[in-house]
């Protein structure tokens, strides 16, 4: 990576992230306070320690292993995965507590603190996935503090002015993630693309540790959908909508693979993808949905949606736009994201039609906006990053 | 996979799974229902629902991870796993309400329900580990819904005529599933062993994803063990004795591939597989056994077995009964599973001449029918399958 | 492995071990007894059966993966790692039980001796690191056997005259452990350091596995260091600490890495070493840092030191002393865990400057004692065991 800058830029750069470092830790020292109250020690002790634990196994494990397919250097996605998440983590940790206390208190750092900083940063290395192998170091660390700036600025605004519960606010991280991602990506990909062709080449060893990050993902998704809700009713449909809607996804997607292929075969990249596809659809309303079925024809309808992405997009996209999605994360991220979103409007346009409240239909209009706010937001950041 | 067929079948399989799938959906529609008491929710946030997520890790990252070894095409055998996993656990849940509940009311979906149909979905991942490489996907979807009918049916039979405990109805998922892969494997194998033969040839790097799998498998069959276990002493004994067991067997296992290679080298194989093998062993009995030594003879002796069924019945299998055991199912899970199953009955026919209770001799005799009746109904089932 | 002893060697090593796990089955038939009461059946059901997960996911994964790197046969060292756990396991446990209670009663196995013994190991496991590839399997059964009574009796040395807290005792093991192992290489490496310098190959497959490991113990080793603290606040700053000192020493340790190389590379044994050496840093003092600028701090230093000691000490290691670390252990766990004892050492300094107690400057003395008492001991023991 990076032997094609000039000697003089590749030797500043890790001097540069070493005095940001730097400096993140001298605002530490000089504005934060771990929280001692026995609330948060409770926390800790009991479930909500174990889903913090299962958030960064999905951020750190998931995420990274799910990108490592792909490249000559599959470890250098690793590494340069953690790198960001344990960047974006401090960063994300700050800002949220910059933006949501006043300036002159420290800012605590509580559980629930890292454990949406975690979350925040995902967005991050969702995004990674589409830019990989044209970056280096300097490019992702000066990406990871923009994006990180950006979707925490959006997350208060949403909080701020629509009232929007945390929920919700953070599950638009995969549409704003996506096109955040596809448009870096698409500032980037000019002069590379040709280069990064060569890297797509696929090997069965990566593969399988793609497909590793996948279950990882798999496994630990109704941890992620459920970690911000604080009714434990909710909590427990949100586990078990994303459940269900994960397993019909897995078998559509399995399925609807073998029957694009002219041979019957299966496409690795189109499991890796459309298998997700259901728990990011399902992710907005997973606590509203009061019973399986709805949340299994989302699955169903969320991998063939991605399978179809998968399989058609590239080709307008490579050709008409020149943006060159490595990882093709605008099917596994982006488009059933948007589903998920549209899905949620119509729930709740369905809702405020049988209760007759105007309140409702009012944040129907709300939600609509939040989500085409966050798409341009995605699309207008992303450009100004490139 | 499946290119050997003619086009026209290749063609519809998938549609017709993409069918199977919305009419599972459509009975979710009608019959079915999320639990929405308290209990249940409290259950969650728990150590249950820890052990929950335990037993999804073993069955999608262990299972799929343990028979990724030999195939050319690795990752399609993850793919299959997760693919059956899926499917299997959406029937399961159907199924076990079914049999247990009214058919006039809804079958309610609880935490308890989709963890006892995951599983029993392991039974059907066990058995693929015989068969892998030899059907399409089309027919592991027939083999997933007919093998989790027959496993649940034998396991409302024992609760309904032998007031058979849910935790020792379980543990005879080893042997049930260990005869009914083979019989299966015996079924297909003819017209294909020489294909299969060629792949496998076993690469360092697959071995390695086969000891992950091995590992987690090691790692949680604890929580697999005492999943089932209401008493928290029952739990806990469960746990040691098991985590002893499988010390034992690891060492033994080790030691003893050691000892039957002429250079002393380790076997791959024997390792995948006679590592668990005492915590298969130690399963149906390990809430009674009282203290650690017997655990870890068992886990001795299964080790043993194990590895001794390893090294010298695939030389029989292949000639004499043309059955091709491609991940040795069979030593891993059938033998030690026997072991366990003669070791249950030992010691209950101690316990009943210590109290010379004749209840408990009764219960012997049951025992002993139940466990022959799973080999049986895995022979025949796998018959009617194959 | 073992193909260069005499043929009489190779075959009588295994059955020696078989006698050995036969031993200790007639020892803990003899000797052992589970605990019955109800406090340790509540620890189990809570948090602090998760914490035991973590631990045994730490051992048997993630120092595994992170030896198995290095090697032309990679799935030797994982097995290799999985047999001295189990075997470790077993000893300490006895070895424990033997040290802390009276000959005449029998010992009593609890989920927290486990959990002791399971750590205690993690050194033999360390160790492990600077010899596989030039050990057999007897050696190490030896080796395993011989660090475990070490550590075990230095931390009941520590315990009884030193009176010093389990959490601090347990944190030397990385130092000690660290030059056990470098000792044991000293005395073993002199024949053989030729060949083992031809597996030193790295290829990118493996490295994805070595990155696995270094992933797991990453996540889970705030859970490592918080193991042994009673108090819940204590518990609470140990993780938050870890978790910075992790994230800043994953920063550090990347772009250090590029720093050093003169192309702007990043080395991959850097980062699977580096990475953790903040949590290696942090461990001793963990639960006494207030802030988390101090725990930034230590992780940016020992990312430092550790690139350094990976980048210089080898060349001179090699050529002087004729040492071959083969996993860099010495860089990884040795210099980082300095590092810390160091820290703690000013730290309680500073405080009792502070306090004016004499008591803690007392302290002082006693803990730099027995920081160079653990360097001595796993000098002097690794030279007697080689």
């Amino acid at each position: 990576m990076g032997s094609k800058y000039p000697r003089s830029v590749r030797y500043c750069l890790p001097p540069w992230i070493l005095t940001l470092e730097v400096a993140l830790i001298l605002v530490f020292l000089f504005f934060t306070n771990y929280d001692n109250s026995s609330k948060d020690r409770k926390k800790l002790m009991g479930t909500y320690g174990a889903v913090f634990q299962d958030i960064t196994v999905m951020a750190a494990l998931g995420l990274g292993f799910l990108t490592s397919s792909l490249w000559r250097h599959g470890w250098s996605s690793m590494a340069f995965n953690l790198f960001m998440l344990a960047l974006g983590v401090q960063w994300a940790v700050l800002l949220d507590g910059f933006l949501n206390q006043s300036f002159f208190r420290k800012v605590v750092i509580s559980l629930s603190r890292i454990q949406q900083a975690t979350m925040s940063t995902m967005s991050v290395l969702i995004s990674a996935g589409a830019v990989l192998g044209k970056t280096n170091l300097g490019q992702l660390a000066f990406m990871t503090l923009m994006e990180v700036t950006v979707f925490g600025t959006m997350r208060m605004l949403f909080r701020k002015f629509f009232l929007m519960e945390d929920h919700i606010s953070m599950m638009h991280i995969h549409v704003f993630a996506a096109y955040f991602g596809l448009t870096v990506a698409w500032c980037l990909s000019k002069p590379l693309a040709e280069r990064a062709e060569k890297k797509d080449q696929m090997a069965v060893s990566p593969s399988l540790f793609a497909m590793l990050g996948t279950l990882f993902l798999w496994m630990f998704w109704p941890s992620f959908n459920s970690a911000l809700l604080n009714s434990p009713n909710e909590r427990k449909n949100a586990m078990f909508n994303t459940y269900y809607a994960l397993a019909v996804s897995a078998v559509t997607a399995i399925s609807a693979s073998a029957l694009a292929h002219p041979q019957g075969k299966i496409n690795m990249t189109h499991i890796h993808n459309a298998v997700l596809a259901g728990g990011v659809a399902v992710g907005t309303s997973c606590h509203l949905i009061p019973s399986p079925w709805l949340a299994m024809v989302l699955g169903l309808m969320a991998g063939l949606i991605s399978i179809g992405g998968a399989k058609c997009l590239p080709v307008c996209f490579n050709r008409v736009l020149k943006i060159h999605d490595t990882c093709s994360v605008h099917s596994t991220f982006g488009l059933p994201g948007l589903l998920g979103g549209i899905n949620y409007i119509v729930l709740m346009t369905f809702r405020a039609s049988w209760t007759n409240n105007p309140m409702i239909s009012y944040q129907v209009l709300i939600d609509t906006g939040a989500l085409s706010l966050s798409m341009a937001m995605g699309l207008a950041s992303g450009l100004l990053t490139g």
